[in-house]
């Protein structure tokens, strides 16, 4: 088990990763925020409530209400929110309510959303039961839905008082997921830790073959960059974008793919593809790391080929949210373990970057395994 | 023209108060955040902008996108919220946008809101155009809609950058708007500020026949009260409490009325005659102090009668939303000019407090000026 402290200028709590956090959850919530209140709420999907209700209630002397989100990023939507909202009151949800995000990264989004505005915020804790919702999205206090003109536009910064990420419970987690999830591993791995390149360059058959230790390894190498680039950046003004490698032309993907092809990791992994390129051309990684770092991303692949043209794909990153003002945004690794934000891409080099990606999408590059 | 600086550990801003405001609205936006940026958004209902338009877009060079949010707490939801924020996001709104927020109360929450969940939080300005606007909602942060079940319980707490009261503006506010917005004042008077109790009993046909200086020195003095209880308590964890001076039965009275009925200081006016008699009751204040108040919000009526029974708005106040865990919360003045929280009214001191309001109510006291 390993614990890692979130401590920004608005929040401090811990977020742990281990096995067997599930079964005794409750204990844990208590010695964070005192005797439980009144009423505990768990928002999360009928899919996971499904696999792991009796583990997570095991703990609890009375059950939480529970709440229910369809999976889906279709479901991610203000009137999921007022639909939850309701719930809340009719079940007589105060202040001083606490609610317990129980899913992968679209329950943990909406369920910070839902404790972030309900009565102007109550406390919430993350369970993420995903590899992406427990690397990423359920630390840093980012909250959100989408509309249908753009993904995560609306939301608050809203931090849980604890994250529990249970290693236990992605042994019913898909391939897919867990290849798409370990790219934000890759990219945590990318931008500001070797070591983890390293380790997830010498390690791949103990990571896909879910090895506890490999993943908790990797979970809490990813968790702690996060949080070290969180604790600097609450409000992402600055450092906190570098998250964002391979999100530009990631987000792009995703959108001219109407959300459906592709996982948000699987989306990220060519983005990254896309900015490693633009980095190579502009000479802040070489040729050889170039290379080392597209064949670690595909070493956890294969990822979904794309059937998108060259325009449609440049045409949707100018929405991407991070644009301020007209300007659009890239984070270019710098070497291996660093990164840097740059708002001066030409359309050429966009072309050319996205053209890349977009013929090496079409290979169906298999990943090739040391 | 008058200035209060509101200092807590979020945000400072001034909410500057006088007139000839609005016509020199960009100059003074932009000596607080700089060049206005690429979009610039305004909230506010038809009504207003029919009748101030054009002296608000006077100091603009590029005149604002117009949002729209038609007139009536049955807008202030959060469909309606979704559908501004598509707006926004189809004019091009991002990060760097700036709103402002220009109408009364409800435009200010939902303004406010709209900014504090816009791409996780834009900044905002108030140019609230009601007198309870002036005095209350545009100071402090609090930003919300309604639910079906109940009011505010959906909002976040987010700070504009600044608050321009023009007083001008009240020039077409209803006599019926103005003397329910004095409510605020009489409130404020009560529970910080005797010289303002006062002020508002000597003058009462300075204030009423809106005399700009008159109007100014009670807004001022509201603003100042306001702003010096959010300073020292920003999230309502004690001390801004006993700005709901009123409001527990107050809040009944509107819920049992649909919100149709009674403006909210109208309701806030019947609301605070029932902890007026509590306080009485209990001896925080004196028979004498009792007399005094309660002419003195008869001197700013008369408020519409009310036609509902005891049982209903008993029930009422079991839903406030300041209530935590079950425990029904009273703010109750201390003499004059200082006030208390207590939790432990019983349900005959309730009854005996709702009894008297409802028989005052019904008898329809008309003013008496001295």
């Amino acid at each position: 088990m390993q614990t890692v402290r979130v401590d920004t200028p608005s929040a401090r709590y811990d977020v742990v990763a281990g096995s067997g956090l599930l079964r005794t959850l409750a204990p844990r919530i208590e010695r964070v925020v005192g005797r439980l209140p009144r009423r505990v709420f768990v928002l999360t999907s009928p899919p996971i409530w499904a696999l792991w209700s009796e583990q997570f209630l095991a703990s609890f002397a009375e059950p939480p209400v529970a709440l229910f989100l369809p999976p889906g990023e279709s479901h991610k939507t203000l009137s999921s929110v007022e639909k939850l909202l309701r719930q809340m009151a009719d079940a007589g949800a105060d202040r001083g309510s606490l609610l317990i995000a129980f899913g992968g990264g679209i329950v943990g989004d909406v369920g910070g959303f839902l404790a972030a505005i309900y009565m102007r915020g109550i406390p919430y804790v993350q369970v993420p039961t995903t590899f992406l919702a427990q690397v990423d999205s359920s630390v840093g206090g980012k909250t959100g839905v989408n509309l249908p003109e753009g993904k995560n536009l609306v939301g608050s910064f809203h931090h849980p008082v604890a994250v529990f990420a249970d290693i236990g419970v992605l042994a019913t987690l898909s391939d897919r997921e867990l290849h798409a999830g370990l790219m934000e591993s890759v990219k945590a791995g990318i931008i500001r830790d070797r070591a983890l390149v390293r380790f997830m360059e010498e390690h791949v058959d103990e990571v896909l073959g879910r090895e506890p230790k490999a993943l908790e390894k990797v979970i809490a190498a990813s968790i702690r960059m996060k949080a070290g680039v969180v604790n600097k950046d609450e409000r992402e003004s600055g450092l906190r974008m570098i998250l964002n490698l391979g999100h530009t032309v990631g987000h792009a993907l995703e959108q001219a793919t109407n959300y459906k092809a592709l996982l948000h990791g699987e989306a990220v992994a060519w983005g990254m593809i896309a900015a490693l390129h633009l980095a190579r051309t502009r000479g802040t990684i070489s040729a050889a790391q170039f290379e080392r770092l597209e064949r670690l991303i595909h070493l956890y692949g294969p990822f979904p080929p794309l059937c998108l043209g060259l325009r449609r794909v440049v045409a949707a990153t100018g929405s991407d949210k991070k644009n301020v003002g007209g300007v659009r945004r890239f984070v270019l690794p710098i070497g291996i373990g660093d990164a840097g934000v740059v708002e001066d891409v030409t359309p050429e080099e966009l072309e050319a970057a996205v053209g890349y990606m977009l013929a090496r999408a079409k290979a169906k590059t298999p990943a090739k395994r040391s």
